[in-house]
């Protein structure tokens, strides 16, 4: 069998019964056939560990007791075995280690949003990758949409003209109610010894910012915030708004909540330029709106007439025939296989050549919290968008 | 004839051939049949105030050269040919004058909005019509929509619990574009002289803060604003972001802009309380949207099941026979008619009695003009929202 | 004052105090300012017609007893004061005798639909209206919209080429429930006394039908029609659908329901031709779906960009203040006054020329309601669609 | 490993390159890690088999030249390695013989729709399932929705009370241009050879049927149909419509069409019962709505709130995490994983408790198509739908 023909073999820590975001992963790795799970130090619990394996229907020598465990018995397993990455799907503040060790251990890692637990741990990161020459993925979903990259095709060929105003939204309402102590989900994101130091900015804010970087091809350049904690006793922020300026001209406004009660995940961007506007709504991925001030809009739906190259690689199934949030997931670990089949094929390997989120966007993500939450706190109204760690 | 049943009998100053807006207040005050046009001074030239007027069918002598003439001459006439009220649809800088000519010289006055150049205007205004004891109604044509009404009275009942939080949102893209020296609606609102020290808020984005505290019962208190001239060389904003913290301690985002390319008139609001959310929007106002976080979302609809009061008295067709911007319109001269006639009749009248907005939503509105511009060229974040005029 | 800028005046028959549809025609007529309601019949009871005409600010004079007495009364008045036209608003069975008597004495008609009570009575009425050289108008109000007649533009333009389907769709739900004998919209209208063969094709299927025409340019052929009386105990049809086939060789489906519920008056319409189709629904009037097997969609909205001089003429206020089903029944008044300004002063008065529907749509209608009842009672699929009177 | 943690092993028979119904099935047998395939027979050409295999990483020793080669094969490989079931995905003329020579090899079947060539076939299908005991699944995908269940769930419970009026509708429009020689997907499915009596209504219109039957829980018994070969030289339908009548006593009326030129695969549904509708489309297939007379409309979403036990057992994500096609085609295997692993301890095995589609849902869908072919080369308005083969 050639090397471009075997499956990539993934491992994965984190994601034992009772975890959401775990056996979605399973599920994106899984879609398109190119990935096969073969090992996982699953959860904390080794008993837990076990019998997620076993229902996974893994090999019981390769359901590990810790993560630890895991890379120095992958390790010194035949190349032909050997796991070639690592799926991240913890919690927020062991992210770091566990990417530390990979890389040290010589694994690739692919890793749940956020990188890290902080900016400088980000900062950090990104030496390792290089210094250990691995690779990294992490997982911005929400740029993984077809339409997103036709959105983000169609600005680059000027179609939108000079941006100038980006609104870019994700409400949900899952945390309205005081946080049921029972819901893992809920409890977790609320500590900021787990969390770090924003929930709803850390959590789904993040994505924003990333989305419309993503899009416009341009940067944050400066911020005004105010966080909220909206439900009484919350040491996080449950919702907030960030007013944005780009480097390009753009003024931004993004609004992230999970207090807005009745809504769902909905992310959605709008995009001005000077000739035309774009809207997108990750409730309706399927669908991309191009208005215009005198002539009819134009309604883009994945599948339909000559869409851009990266849109028509995203996309699975006719016209018509829905793709949604597992299929974007699942863009992700794709394009992320085939950066390391070529990888291993030794070729040269930018993530942006795969179109793969990578450590960038891990340290724009981190700075981008850590701005957030500093200017939040102050009493000016506008502050630079820095790179540096706030503390 | 009794006096129930007579028409109120309305001039109009402003509305000459080339306007907009006075047409519209034509075809509101129309669509009832409660309300007769009986005389105007449409333009500031006389020869287009006749033609106007003759073009309306008028009768030649009422078509007056000024609304000063108009005033003394109408005054003079018996009362019972005599105009009741005059509606006011000039340019901004002028609504001031004439309606205190109006109040002064005995008569009722409807104006579009704004009411006046400033605050301090308004502030005098309420003065004006407190000793002459007449009525005063402002256009804020979008509370006129049925499911604004309903949605006001979900909340009063509490449906929503405790509102905390207020997304209102005033898109618009006809000044995408630099304003043609020939686009007689935009160029008199980006003329400082002519429309204030405000175009975007002025003009929109009161309306927007209007619609939320109409719709919520409750006031802004403080404010974060920045408002921005993105089109090269205009003095006056076409683009803004408004932060927002409530009496009640709900937090809001306000956005108006009139440079969203190929957005037409997007007004939308949504409100998320402790136990459901609401939307609503301008382009689709038939329809208001309560969404809940563990049910399904239910869809009131314009004359579909047991609406409140003021919805349904605001209703005039069944269900699915779309009612629109010129029926919200007609909805306050409706109820002004009625405020006239009960006043015609010695009744105590106060605006919220007929759901009328008037002289206080009026000082509100340019108080939030003057505020947001205010807080806009400050580098402090937040301000408290104040009811004294700023110059 | 000159001709061309008298209001037109208007008498009303029908529309007494507890009527829908006369408060509608009267809204309608009046929104413009073009016509003036100056007379009326509103009831069989003289004292029901006298109330109604006092509440509209009627001279008590011009409140008659019966239409018969209108008529020879308004005959006998100055050609200065006189009704120009008159607007029946009765229950079916009642149309063709007041227009016949308002034709004889020298009126134009507007009448609501159906014309007649059945096909034998609109061919008479056609003979009448030549004879009498009247003028005649049949409010197929849905072709009012603009959006409607920016469809038929591009149709007959040629954007879609040939027309090969059309699918056309009036559902309501309002007598899903057993009629309430105190409901006077349904008792009428399920007595074939008073509404004639058919209740749901002759109410609102013979809009379907219209409007298909309308648009498409192109006439039905032949049909297949199933009629059902779904809930017990109803004489008349409640529901049913027609196939269709029309003249240019394109294929249709019809349906019309009074039981479906939860429907509000959800008539839609989709053609599709070789090369794109077009999709418009009553309940969002303003938009116009133009849909295409290999590019975008687009969106076609009233008031924005390029639309076609018949679409632009019916549009009375910017993009994005949405106008409903009152301007879009105030357009065929509105065009109906057009006309008969251009008959006074001698003018030759096609009803195309004017875009108002008239006695052919009439009869054609009229036609349409036998040919499917006879349709529905035949075991043959097919007939050819016929304008001889069925009995 | 114990019998319900071992992956069910799948093989397949087409699918090769070029192919796109055999990708989608992968995919979705992949989603879940469920299943494992195992082994191939691809394509008629054994070449075109190893490279498709190759491609999916598969044992070379287990792609096959043949379904042939493959039955005999696989039957003689240990129980731990063989496969339990053939995934069928070949054009519609070969799918009988295929089940057929697995059945008598001892292998479950899950076929792609439509079983069988014809209503005969289909018949004897069923024996031969009955006589080998074996499994048998039909992908009626649409029915995997989880929002179709909760439809299901909702008439099942009598919330809509009794069903009076069913409309369903497939359109498409990839076929309203003449069939490109090259497009492999449309030329075998209008070759009467390959794809059987009908084309439109073999494909999609029984789909239609299906989903009608499997909602509402009644079966068609009254039929009239058209089938129109809309575009020239067709020796197959293309567009079609059926009306419907259904034992419970519901009316129905079903299009289906391929030549609606701009339709996607505009699969949806709308269910009147006395007290309620229900609406549902493909396109935005999280969303269903439940109408009503006189109360807010429900909007029922895929995640919120306290659905039924089978639409949640149908769902992967949280709410706003978008499920589509290939989740929904993945619940269907699913499924039949479940009803294998159940049969593989010995539990008796029905398709209805493990909500799979199998024989009995091929027999009437092969029936429809029989019936619907039959009834519209008929003048005769109404046919009975009968089980029994036409020719």
């Amino acid at each position: 069998m050639s090397t471009t023909t075997r499956k990539i073999r993934m491992g994965m820590v984190g994601g034992g019964s009772g975890a959401f975001i775990g056996e979605v992963h399973r599920m994106a790795a899984a879609l398109d056939g190119q990935i096969e799970l073969v090992c996982g130090a699953f959860s904390r619990s080794a008993e837990n560990s076990r019998k997620t394996g076993q229902a996974l229907c893994l090999d019981p020598n390769r359901c590990y007791d810790s993560y630890q465990q895991m890379f120095a018995m992958e390790a010194e397993l035949p190349e032909a075995q050997r796991m070639d990455f690592v799926a991240i799907v913890t919690p927020n503040n062991s992210h770091f280690d566990i990417a530390k060790q990979a890389l040290t251990s010589g694994f690739h890692v692919l890793s749940d949003k956020p990188a890290t637990f902080n900016l400088q741990q980000a900062i950090e990161l990104k030496e390792l990758i290089d210094l250990n020459q691995r690779l990294y993925a992490l997982t911005h979903t929400y740029t993984g949409y077809p339409m997103v990259k036709q959105a983000k095709a169609m600005i680059a060929e000027g179609q939108l003209g000079a941006i100038r105003k980006i609104v870019v939204e994700y409400p949900q309402g899952w945390l309205a109610d005081a946080p049921d102590a029972d819901n893992k989900q809920a409890s977790w994101r609320l500590d900021p010894a787990q969390s770090g130091i924003s929930c709803c900015m850390g959590d789904i804010g993040v994505h924003a910012a990333n989305l419309a970087e993503y899009i416009c091809g341009d940067q944050i350049s400066q911020l005004c915030a105010e966080l909220y904690s909206v439900v009484d006793g919350r040491e996080l922020d449950d919702d907030g708004v960030v007013l944005l300026k780009f480097t390009g001209g753009a003024k931004g406004v993004l609004m992230a909540s999970q207090i807005s009660v009745g809504e769902e995940n909905a992310l959605t961007i709008r995009i001005y330029g000077e000739k035309a506007g774009l809207k997108w709504s990750q409730q309706e991925p399927n669908s991309l709106w191009q208005v215009f001030n005198d002539q009819p809009t134009r309604l883009y739906r994945t599948g339909v007439g000559n869409l851009s190259p990266l849109a028509q690689a995203a996309t699975r199934t006719p016209a018509g025939h829905p793709e949604g949030y597992l299929e974007a997931f699942a863009n992700i670990y794709r394009n992320f296989a085939a950066q390391l089949h070529a990888w291993n094929q030794g070729e040269t390997s930018e993530n942006k050549t795969f179109d793969v989120p990578g450590i960038d966007e891990a340290i724009r993500g981190m700075a981008f919290i850590e701005n957030a939450v500093s200017a939040s706190q102050s009493d000016i109204k506008w502050h630079p968008f820095s790179l540096s760690p706030k503390s």
